[in-house]
């Protein structure tokens, strides 16, 4: 995207540039990021012997695909990073051997008589033991997928600098559905995706199945990720019918071995438009066998099938209130079909209705906390992170804690609809951790929102997270490199929702570009104030939805058209000559009141509530006095100027790398910030010079004027933007 | 795309073959089809110790950037082949050095007096010299851009194992204007595109540019492709406007060092829709007016813009029409505009109207060979290769020869819209070489559609060749590998329109597979057969157009719906009991007239009349006697099912090259030849079903009647084809 403002070169220079990188020795493998984090470089001398001494042979029973795969992942690995590959061993009969197993498969394991109790079905144990008096390294599990996960884990230790000594560590999940949700349309496009096409390739599934998948498969499994929604939530009945269950079938048979399950988003009125119904109510006896039919279909194809997301009554959707039912009858309708194949409901409490008068961010409140405890036992409630819709910031979602009777899964977005596209680098660990760690006080102090999800507050035996995909074509999957942390991220918290967001950083930094801590602490530094830049730079202080209408590129806080209301800026900024802000306190409308009282009355109290939520919750003057004694106006305006100086100082950090990191990654990320830093300079202007012809205030003194009139910033449009 | 009749594999077969790829050793670097003919893969020794002599040394003036690009390639190109580039050099000092440059850039190239007077700006020599009492080979040419080719040429002979001890060529293209054109729309949708999205990333231009960019300007200089049409001839008038000229101009930058100029289709009507007129008259003064400011705002930018291509009063297309005014009128308007600045014009011929009852083979010639002479002298009128569009077979098109006083270009189309999208494999080369070799009798026996392409036959400066891209977003930009074929086949036919197919598809097969003639010499034999297959299982003895309506995917010969007669089948085949084909002859719509008399009287005679073409021309009963013996049906039937054979044949022949080709590619192949084995079924059974439900034949002895019934194939539909 060309901004105005941007610094113009000629053709003659970017000749020039082309010249310049002709003059490059001939690349041997250039680094496009297909690679994600699981490169697998060589190791230093010194780092290779010292891994090496540990995986000179390597014994595992590789008799079931998982364990395949894990056998062929560890030798993939372990050749790229040591430059040779560990012998298979049939015995532990020589110091330095890898010995991989379950009790079932590995009479060495059994015999080792490992305490593997508490680690389910996917977790694992990594201990450095003396087998048959030799020197061992021991993955044990109980069952083959957690063998995979184990084998993920060493190889990410080594690719981060751990010594492989003393291992003695145990790991299992905390959350037990931990899964993708692909907004893939049949028709290759992905909605809010800005990597490209979908990587389904539905018209030459079930015939050809790309090797891509393969990969896709490993990636998510080397993050313990274990399902995949194949399909967006507006979802196309299509995807029920035969031709189209054969080609997840396909897919389905491909990832299995990853442990990857497979769900579909399910249109609630596909018994009308594929099964020829007059009805979809889900108390029609017809409708309920047609959805009994449908999922005994899809088991005879797909035995592990993991079950169907639903979005329904949200922005169009067909739904159960169509028929006057709730959402609890409609999601205990596709429960009891899907019960006695195991299979599970992820139904989705993103619903707001423009006909509603009340205050959008209370919505998914009011409907759904009625129905707690209403709900079958294999349903889950999805939850978006916060009460609106995958801003740049929100305060936690006020259903978390609320609802004690009902499992409630975590919907993050990771990928970025609303923070830049791909070409902003915005690393999205901090606003998980920050939702994830939030305290929902329903049970007294550290009652945080992870432990909701996690199962643990209310001790329900079924929890998930699921993230938004930013998954698509581009080579590099996720449209920029830095966006591949993002899907890292989310990985990493659905396996622990505790883990911190830093050491996360780190992992990833460490993977993607280098062990070195001259690049991994840059990198890291980058990366952990870059979603509060977007913040600043977007929408500071609580304000949110600034961004232009239907496509959400840019700001447009001005809009005021549109077909509906709740879908307009102004509706949230509710920015006038006097003020701004969205009244959500107790005089207002009210929604600081779904929260538990600890909360609620810091929300509630302008005095206390944090600068961040200031007007989420609060419509104030641009005068309001703020902590910083400053006005609010001058505190605006310092935001914005604070969110552009982190981009810049961004970039300069990031052209300091130059040579420590591999060209073609170093140049597209170069690119990528100096149109983010055009982009903050326009999200600032903009948003200035609309807030002044409201407020008719002065830019505070040293801080420059708009570079461009508002008529200027409101005559732009962007009928091509992607991902819409 | 599952067909019935498949074989059916079960889960747990296919788990069991993802278990069996599982146990292969991990690969180093799969092969996926990105490099192309480009691979550069390691010679055999011997070979790569022959070759090492002539190249120790190389001696290059790299200060430009195209004299740069050549370096790099041969640099990249001579280090994979031969495990290292050659060294750097400044003079001729010592034996195997190779020497390039043209007499102004090298001193040493100007003291060999060599004779370049031939060779124009694009040619170039290769010789076998000796300079300075040393060895060397020489690459010598008036301007870099030959220098480019012939570093290019001098990798081709060393990948498909020419030695290097006695050279001496002259090579320089016989058409000028050698151009892809993209039918890429900018919100990334490719019409007809079976490979992915556009390669161009609208949205991130001009700040960034895709490392692909580069790796596709190697690729067209390898052929010697020198322009590149970015967008659809279906055109959006946004691409003229400043934003996107931005984005026009950075790919030009990228692509200039390799010789490639970058061309528009412009959308007729732009004057309205982007500059505000009332009009898009081509005698406007202000029209015109508006379009000389838009070519001089396009050349501020970029220099050496090629010029506009057009599709006009075509298919709905905006054109002079609409004003009264001749395609002429339109293209000179365009071409006073360009040429002030060296630009061109591509005017399309494929226009024609359901308004006109004339047959629409005819239409073409009709409108087209009344202008001719009537073109300024920077047109080219850019004819497709036959009359209808792009079938599997048609009789070259009678305008060329027709118009001596106008250059016609030739548009073959790459991207395989009616030769089974990317799954079936169909080398189009031998179709190129029939088309061009066709001989239009104009002046006498030998003018061939090449001489006229050529611009040879009728004195022509200025000449073209398009090629309809089958580029996208997929890995291995095609689509398929073999589909790389008929990109490389219309390069080289570009640069020399009398080269043999064999021959291209042997380069080809040995620079992409292997240079082994066990792997070459089958590969081959499964190209040359291929594209005939094609039109005996889907359109043989002269029939065409019988494809579904719209996506143009699978057969639909029953089909007489839509809103345009011409766009149905039945249009074409005009079957009814008694008979089938289409009367072109003198006693039908008289299309033969069009031909030069020699070609007419040919085409006209029943008993002359090619059996390729006898239904495109001649209208006949079912049990017209045949060549053979056979009558019309029985051969029908048989050519049906000699395409079936010739597939299953290839596929044979692919399965046992395993182990010989790269596992990726090669099973992605056996893939795509298991659905194009299942579909040329599909085609042959639904035909005949059809067929029979008009004559009431019985499917003769020894052949199998189809497999489901005629409704059973007309309940097909497919909504979601790619490319639509």
């Amino acid at each position: 995207m060309q901004q105005p403002g941007r610094v113009a070169t000629g053709w003659m220079a970017t000749a020039l540039a082309a010249f310049l990188m002709l003059c490059l020795p001939a690349r041997a493998a250039a680094e496009d990021g297909y690679e994600l984090w699981l490169r697998y470089l060589p190791l230093p001398a010194e780092r290779a012997s010292a891994v090496g001494a540990h995986t000179k042979h390597l014994l595992i029973d590789a008799g079931t695909p998982t364990r395949a795969a894990a056998r062929a992942e560890l030798r993939r690995g372990l050749e790229g990073l040591l430059g040779r590959a560990p012998a298979d061993a049939t015995a532990v009969d020589a110091a330095g051997t890898l010995l991989i197993g379950t009790p079932a498969s590995s009479p060495v394991i059994r015999n080792l008589g490992l305490d593997l109790r508490d680690l389910g079905n996917e977790g694992y144990l990594i201990r450095s033991l003396r087998v048959n008096g030799h020197a061992a390294t021991v993955i044990a599990a109980n069952a083959d997928l957690g063998l995979l996960y184990g084998a993920f884990d060493l190889l990410r230790r080594v690719q981060t600098g751990a010594r492989l000594d003393a291992l003695d560590l145990r790991e299992a999940p905390r959350v037990k559905v931990r899964v993708l949700n692909h907004w893939d349309n049949l028709d290759g496009h992905v909605e809010r995706g800005y990597a490209g096409a979908s990587i389904w390739d539905w018209w030459k599934l079930p015939d050809h199945r790309d090797a891509r998948y393969i990969d896709y498969a490993r990636a998510n499994a080397s993050l313990g990720i274990n399902g995949t929604v194949l399909n967006n939530v507006n979802a196309n009945a299509t995807i029920l019918t035969p031709r189209y269950l054969a080609k997840v079938a396909a897919l389905a048979d491909v990832l299995r071995p990853y442990g990857l399950r497979v769900y579909l988003s399910a249109r609630f009125s596909a018994p009308m438009e594929i099964g020829g119904l007059k009805t979809a109510d889900p108390l029609d006896a017809g409708v309920r066998a047609w959805w009994r039919d449908k999922a005994s279909e899809i088991y005879a194809l797909i035995p592990d099938f993991g079950g169907l997301l639903v979005k329904a009554n949200s922005e169009g959707q067909p739904g159960p209130q169509d028929y006057d039912r709730t959402h609890a009858d409609g999601a205990n309708m596709l429960a009891d079909a899907l019960a006695p194949h195991g299979g599970i409901v992820m139904w989705r409490a993103f619903v707001y209705s423009q006909h509603n008068p009340d205050d959008r961010a209370k919505q998914a409140y009011t409907e759904f906390k009625p129905l707690d405890g209403r709900f079958r036992d294999n349903v889950l409630v999805q939850v978006k992170n916060g009460p609106i819709d995958f801003q740049p910031r929100e305060p936690f979602s006020p259903l978390f804690g609320a609802m004690p009777g009902t499992p409630l899964m975590m919907e993050f977005q990771i990928t970025k609809e609303y923070l830049g596209f791909a070409t902003h680098l915005a690393y999205l660990g901090t606003m998980y951790e920050e939702v994830l760690q939030a305290d929902t006080h329903v049970k007294g102090p550290g009652s945080t929102v992870a432990k909701v999800v996690a199962g643990e507050l209310h001790g329900h035996a079924l929890s998930g997270m699921a993230g938004v995909a930013n998954i698509g074509r581009d080579r590099n999957w996720s449209g920029s490199v830095f966006d591949q942390a993002n899907w890292f991220a989310f990985g990493r918290l659905a396996w622990d929702p505790a883990l911190g967001a830093r050491e996360i950083a780190d992992q990833w930094a460490r993977m993607t570009f280098s062990d070195d801590d001259a690049v991994a602490g840059p990198v890291v530094g980058m990366m952990m104030g870059s979603r509060e830049a977007v913040v600043d730079y977007m929408t500071p202080l609580g304000l949110h939805h600034l961004m232009g209408r239907g496509h959400h590129y840019g700001p447009m806080p001005w809009d005021a058209g549109g077909p509906r209301a709740d879908w307009t800026p102004v509706y949230y900024h509710r920015a006038d000559r006097d003020g701004i802000g969205f009244d959500r306190s107790r005089r207002g409308s009210g929604a600081v009141s779904q929260y538990a009282p600890p909360v609620a009355e810091v929300y509630d109290d302008l005095a206390r509530v944090p600068d961040e939520y200031l007007l989420w919750f609060h419509h104030v003057p641009w005068t309001h006095p703020m902590r910083s004694g400053r006005t609010l106006w001058e505190e605006l305006v310092r935001h914005y100027a604070r969110g552009i100086d982190a981009v810049s100082q961004m970039r300069r950090t990031w052209m300091r790398l130059e040579g420590r990191i591999d060209a073609q990654r170093h140049a597209q990320t170069a690119d990528f910030l100096a149109i983010q830093l055009n982009e903050a300079q326009w999200w600032r202007d903009a948003s200035i010079a609309y807030w002044q012809s409201l407020n008719g205030l002065p830019v505070p003194a040293g801080f420059p004027p708009p570079a461009q009139s508002l008529e200027y910033y409101q005559s732009l449009s962007f009928p091509d933007a992607p991902g819409n």
